[in-house]
């Protein structure tokens, strides 16, 4: 009944840049691969911040991983969440609503990729959310353009204080993610909204660019990162380096300077883009085959990719540690383009010997519209050049030629123009997480008055 | 220090198209205009169905209310929940978040719109998700695909019969709205989902579109509904007319033919098209007037929009029962304009006598791509002309110039294509609605199958 029955099974879980990859990587390879994902789509998670702020929607940045490899007939496309791997059976298990099923491989890629980390303090996940998914991105979004209606009505009450506090943004983590999303608030509040309101000035919106570190980008040039605080400084945005966070809860934020001192924000809105874990999956492999994960939670693999024993199963990606390499799109890239191409060698019975190697393509990130950093090997872009190679680049690794258009056409209308289309708060959020977070979780003070909004007195001007 | 405190106070409630059309009618009438709604968008909901069926972003068809305003001085825009009018007393109450607030008013316009209406079965509401909201529609999105998702998986166990199910679509009522819906869900099934699996074939998805009325598009002439219906058929659409729900569960739909006589239907996602209610304020104010609402909720106010021996408050849209004008944009539009045009000659000294009188500029509604149905006036058009026309009026209609210049895109894509790029499925509805709706309620079967999915056997191909 199953013509490809016979061919060499591959699993690959994950549907980020690593499992699509390796599974495009496969394609002419005579294997039956099932590729297994959380998700039905690929996220092209270098631009969930635009998500996040209205910009673009989800559609552009996630097409469904089914419609990206329909023509690959060698390949199916299954939901399901990967709960267990059993190297010595070779079996991978995998449950989607509750039911779980079992599959047998003969060759294994993982690349289940990271999660969000709040080092430990997992409570704080409710007031500041991650930037990894776009249940998260719109999940924010709905904050913080929620955040500028509840500041309106404030402001319209009086309570000026209250207002403040509403249009107050704290981002945590100053690595690209976090300086992109905060180069964002502050298009949103001083372009974007500035004629949308009447009785708060969005242009006065504050903006928190915080890191533990002492300095933003830490991964790029030091010219770099000067140059790319400055201009984050000039769009008015407050950078706080060398900040700890120590609390965080419904109305703020407290954090200890370098001195040890403490001090808090009122701030409704945080976005956390501080830290990542790998998957638990990189915890379940390590333990057996006897290796320890890192700090991270990744996986040291072997210097091919494999683990120690079982050369017919690779790790990629964000869940592998090997040679302090980034957790960014190219280096899941190559490792699943290598590991493809080490099956496809096996299959042809010639092995690779040769180990993995990363050819760094360069790296780079946005502040705000023609402005960006790039750096490519030794040259160092900044400044519109850097925003239009950006752009570029977006541009090409975006999956699919309508997503293209599309986000072409949403980039012009942003970046030209000053609207933003994707600014839906739903109902749910509305009535749902908006007022949970943001009401009831809240002390309440004398009354009716619950802090955040005008109380029940007579407005009408 | 509010400059504009003296002038005359008008209220508009809602941001549809009666309220922000009221709105923008006033522009330039000396007023302090205050706009309150319980969504902080605009929504075009005769598109919703394209939503729902992956082909537009909410962003597209929802531009934010404020933002439509933005340049309009005299409007304030405000997120709110009206609780209660006062007539006498000649104040609102608006509630957000929990926290009431009063206004006063000298111009009270009311556009609160309908809700969906189940006909006293509330329960069949989560079953049957309605389509008047960004959230409806991104509820259904998330389970019309998430049910082919689900169906790879029980037909790659070789359940044929529970892959059938779920992709079975029922849409309940064959006004315009059912009509384009099911008529999506066709394209979709047969156009773009055709090579994205590998163990269904989508083309092979049933949908059923059912009324308790003898036809379809009751409201148009007899020739178009015949011809509609034929349409529908031809596309591979099961139309049951006379056909009424009596009950929904999570795994189908019964209901009893003309002769009286139940079936069942197995199918997991239903969609519920069939009834309106017009929102609980207008029993609000019938009550405060004495008068009565009619079966669906609507006030019968007087030929001039008011409510008896209150002059000062126009009731517009959905929420009207007068001429036995249809629930369509165009109404609530003219009613909007005409209560403005009222107001503004008020403010003049020159009080207006005429009656409100509907222009009726026709009606329409798509099949599929490339055929649609229109009637203006005696002319009656179908087929591709019709469908241009369509093409014509919506994007007219749609507020702001992005929003067009991206609908067009996603429609030459979707149209001369095959693809809809906005196909996500949130985690939310995955790990959430999906499963509660999808497993959860329905009955177990023996041992771990709970008979949607493959069971724990190694499926290994």
């Amino acid at each position: 009944m199953n013509p490809i029955a016979t061919r060499p099974r591959v699993i690959i879980i994950g549907s980020g840049f690593g499992g699509l990859f390796a599974a495009r990587a496969l394609a002419r390879a005579d294997v039956d691969i099932r590729l297994i994902a959380r998700t039905t789509h690929h996220l092209f998670q270098p631009l969930l911040y635009q998500v996040a702020t209205g910009i673009l929607a989800p559609g552009e940045i996630a097409p469904a991983t089914r419609e990206v490899l329909a023509h690959q007939d060698n390949v199916q496309v299954e939901m399901g969440d990967v709960t267990d791997i059993d190297l010595d059976a070779r079996t991978v298990t995998a449950a989607t609503l509750g039911v779980a099923r079992t599959y047998g491989y003969d060759h294994l890629i993982v690349a289940a990729g990271a999660n969000q980390s709040w080092f430990g303090n997992d409570q704080f996940a409710e007031y500041a959310p991650g930037m990894k998914s776009v249940d998260d991105a719109l999940e924010l979004r709905g904050r913080i353009f929620g955040a500028f209606e509840l500041a309106e009505l404030a402001a319209a009450a009086g309570r000026d204080e209250e207002a403040e506090a509403l249009t107050t943004f704290v981002v945590v983590g100053a690595g690209p993610t976090g300086v992109e999303m905060a180069g964002q608030l502050a298009e949103l509040s001083r372009r974007t909204l500035r004629h949308d309101f009447r009785h708060i000035d969005p242009r006065t919106a504050k903006i928190y660019l915080m890191d533990a570190a002492d300095a933003v980008l830490g991964s790029f040039d030091e010219s770099l990162r000067d140059k790319t605080r400055t201009a984050l400084e000039k769009l008015g945005i407050d950078v706080l380096l060398g900040a700890k966070v120590v609390d965080v809860d419904a109305r703020g934020l407290e954090y200890e300077d370098e001195a040890g001192e403490r001090h808090r924000i009122e701030a409704l809105t945080k976005v956390w883009a501080a830290g990542v874990a790998a998957s638990p999956l990189a915890g379940r492999l390590a333990e057996q085959v006897g290796l320890t994960v890192d700090r991270a939670g990744r996986i040291p693999v072997r210097a091919d990719l494999t683990l120690p024993g079982h050369p017919e199963v690779y790790v990629v990606g964000d869940m592998v540690a090997l040679d302090n390499l980034p957790g960014v799109a190219q280096v899941a890239i190559q490792q699943a383009r290598y590991a493809a191409s080490r099956i496809k060698a096996t299959l042809g019975g010639k092995p690779v010997t040769e180990p993995f190697s990363y050819f760094d393509k360069g790296n780079m990130a946005t502040i705000s519209r023609f402005r960006a950093i790039a750096e490519i090997r030794r040259l160092k872009v900044t400044g519109f050049p850097a925003w239009v190679l950006w752009l570029g680049v977006h541009l090409v690794y975006i999956i699919g030629f309508k997503s293209r258009v599309t986000t072409l056409l949403h980039w012009l209308v942003s970046f030209l123009g000053r609207g933003r289309s994707e600014r839906n708060i739903t109902e749910q959020q509305i009535f749902g997480r908006l007022a949970m977070n943001r009401v009831s979780d809240l002390p309440e003070k004398a009354g009716r008055n619950v802090g955040w909004l005008p109380d029940g007195e007579d407005q009408g001007s």
